[in-house]
């Protein structure tokens, strides 16, 4: 397969997936792979995620799971373009998709209430002090196309009832994330929350929602990136499949 | 002091403090020492202790602090007779007070948004399966008297603007903390989560909630009662003071 200048190909570490990235844009990180990992995706599910960028949510979950079809949404055309030559890589056509759309406007491109799951990694960061909002780096670390409510409508309109979502995103939204779920009937169910190491704070949850759920949450274990003794935790290095899992 | 016949007096392990429990009723536990140490309290400052049980949290802030009122609500009679006779126990008539109401309408008792803090360790447990709802410990521990909703909606009344209300409460309330907060203003601000040990899920949550606060969370570092050796940890040591604190 041919690559544009700036491009590369990485190893997915898993099944032998491999993804196209662009080394000038936004590459994935902990994050995608925390998500994909957390993501409970039945046989035969329908599965949608939000935001799919290079398409690496998409790709592990292929990995993973037994989906039927998993299609990515990137409103970025050249990121959806990319996202689309890593699928065809893998020989992922006919169970992974990527469209080029606008989760504002998803109703439009998608059955509403059709997916059994819904994830997505969504951009952290308020738009505020973005100098250049045509950035790629910006759109996909910082809330320029669309924000957390945007995401959290979008999945609430896309999953069936008692579908789920699952999302990864930063402690410090934890108070918007609960209140947007509620006002969109995606029920907090589950949160889990990943350390950096065991006695500091964490920087980054996971949270399943399930649409129409009965309130209750329950909080995981933690799952912390390093020990004590400055290594990866093995509960870390069991995500990804034991191998040597270089820096992250 | 004339004690009751299934009375004790307990040394609280700070500054002399004691306090008077029924062995049949609730007793205090780590929770409401959790809690007092958690709240800050300035000097001169007015604080209210909503469902104040035996008076540990207004009598362990009356010891840490420089406040200069401190009011403990207690709704059950004989609870709160007992909670008055542990304040004259303590020489703290001057500065700590309880009163027999109800915070269901704790506008008729109480100055409306005359309080720099609010306190509150409330029931944690839904009133489903109470076989007595008129037994003390029940009250103390199931939403029997008073609901999540009219602790926070009552704190949210009492308390001053920008002034904190810091409750204890289960991670599976989360949500509805969460909620319930933004829906009467009192902003989640601060969290704490408590673990009985470093890899296990936490069963207990500190919050502090600023009125009118700015949208914005902090986690703090997880606080963790053992450490993975089966001791009680640094950090939970140097809250009980460094004394010997026996089981908790």
């Amino acid at each position: 397969m041919k690559l544009k200048e700036t491009e590369r190909i990485d190893d997915l570490q898993l099944k032998g997936l491999k993804l196209i990235q662009d080394i000038n844009g936004f590459c994935f990180g902990v994050d995608a792979v925390l998500l994909a990992n957390f993501a409970k995706v039945k046989r035969g599910a329908n599965v949608a995620d939000l935001g799919t960028g290079t398409g690496i949510i998409p790709i592990l979950i292929a990995g993973k799971s037994e989906a039927k079809k998993i299609i990515g949404v990137e409103i970025q055309e050249e990121v959806y373009e990319m996202a689309t030559r890593s699928v065809k890589l893998n020989n992922l056509e006919d169970r992974v998709q990527i469209i080029n759309a606008d989760i504002k406007t998803i109703d439009k491109e998608l059955e509403v209430h059709g997916y059994h799951v819904v994830t997505s990694n969504p951009p952290y960061m308020h738009i505020d002090g973005i100098k250049n909002p045509n950035d790629k780096k910006a759109i996909s670390r910082h809330e320029v196309k669309c924000n957390l409510e945007d995401v959290i409508k979008a999945a609430s309109r896309l999953v069936m009832p008692k579908g789920k979502f699952f999302m990864i995103h930063r402690p410090t939204r934890l108070v918007d994330i609960i209140e947007l779920g509620r006002k969109y009937k995606l029920e907090p169910k589950v949160v889990q929350f990943i350390h950096p190491k065991p006695k500091k704070a964490p920087n980054l949850l996971l949270v399943e929602f399930v649409k129409d759920g009965r309130p209750e949450l329950r909080i995981l274990d933690p799952l912390y990136v390093y020990g004590e003794d400055g290594n990866y935790t093995e509960e870390l290095k069991a995500i990804y499949d034991n191998e040597d899992i270089g820096e992250i």
